[in-house]
């Protein structure tokens, strides 16, 4: 049975635009085939803790030799882990909070993230090599080239190098901007562009869902 | 009574080589007189909850109309704001893990950073202009100008776009790499390297606090 993992990180769970679209794509994916599974995961309706200790950042056979790890921390992360190589696409809703990633989502890439388990490090190790990641990110504001903020995102250059250069996923990304226009008077002349985005993005999202599907 | 605000976020609470150079720091400063008063908020001992809701990025007049905010959450991020309001110099121990902040760090961020509150948006506000900021910054690797990881931090330029373009603060960086040479038998010739790295920053260090005491 083919299965999306479907991450949300969005803490509006009443405008938002990320969740709307990763609906979209999931709905559009799980029409691919009544065997198809979607494991839904809201990092924050059901927030995972932080890290517990730095050691989980490395298979047990690279941690310092004083190393203490709580096991109900280690569980949770083999649990994640296995989580996600059960599954044949991922998609990570991720908005852009404060120029980076959600701190819900930052604790799941910090949990699954293992150098020498999930990506390459003193053995080749790329369990998820392949396998499609589709980020779906929505700002707040503008970031065009050119524009004085080119370059101010630094949530999906984060996320591709996890999941592209380290997990070795083919990453696809997803982008809405200007989402603030919705609600606030600051950015109510670029609605227009808002708008054109989202649609955009909506159809771009159901389009790779039924390729990957 | 000047106050700095020393923030640590390693998860690392033995070998830690941001919590060394953030101690160091606050040693020196404090010693600038018995007037001066540190205020330690330890970001992985204490951990912040995730932002509760994303209105909480706005203050209350900027909000969409059917907001609803948890008080004890807005109680936490006034609390968070007034620690940071009544500190004339903030110190943040900020290690890279997988390419950004640590989520701890970001919680943090994700509270203190409100536009038109803390940073000018529909009004000028920058209570914050001009005080020193501090990023203590250890990688585990290194991040070389010309190699084939240089742009892969996208820890400091998130904090960097926030302490200094958003709140006005003058930010100044201490960075540390290849903190793995230690531990990791794949970095370990490059152990010299990191030892002199680690020695250079916690002089900058102890230099930098005796000077903004």
């Amino acid at each position: 049975m083919p299965q999306l993992l479907h991450l949300d990180s969005s803490a509006d769970l009443q405008h938002s635009h990320s969740r709307a679209l990763t609906a979209a794509f999931a709905d559009a994916w799980a029409s691919g085939g009544s065997d198809h599974v979607v494991v839904h995961r809201d990092l924050h309706r059901d927030p995972l803790p932080h890290l517990a200790d730095a050691a989980l950042h490395l298979p047990t056979r690279l941690r310092p030799a004083d190393a203490v790890v709580p096991p109900e921390a280690e569980a949770l992360q083999q649990a994640l882990i296995a989580e996600l190589l059960a599954s044949e696409v991922l998609l990570v809703g991720a908005p852009l909070y404060n120029y980076s990633m959600p701190s819900t989502l930052k604790a799941w890439i910090d949990h699954i993230h293992v150098p020498g388990l999930t990506s390459s490090f003193d053995v080749a190790a790329q369990p998820m090599a392949g396998r499609p990641a589709v980020i779906v990110t929505s700002r707040g504001a503008s970031y065009d080239p050119g524009s004085a903020t080119e370059g101010w995102d630094h949530g999906v250059p984060a996320l591709e190098l996890i999941l592209g250069a380290s997990l070795g996923m083919t990453v696809s990304v997803i982008t809405t901007s200007l989402t603030l226009a919705e609600t606030t008077p600051l950015f109510a002349e670029q609605l227009d562009r808002a708008r054109e985005e989202f649609a955009a993005a909506s159809a771009q999202a159901v389009e790779l869902a039924r390729r990957l599907a």
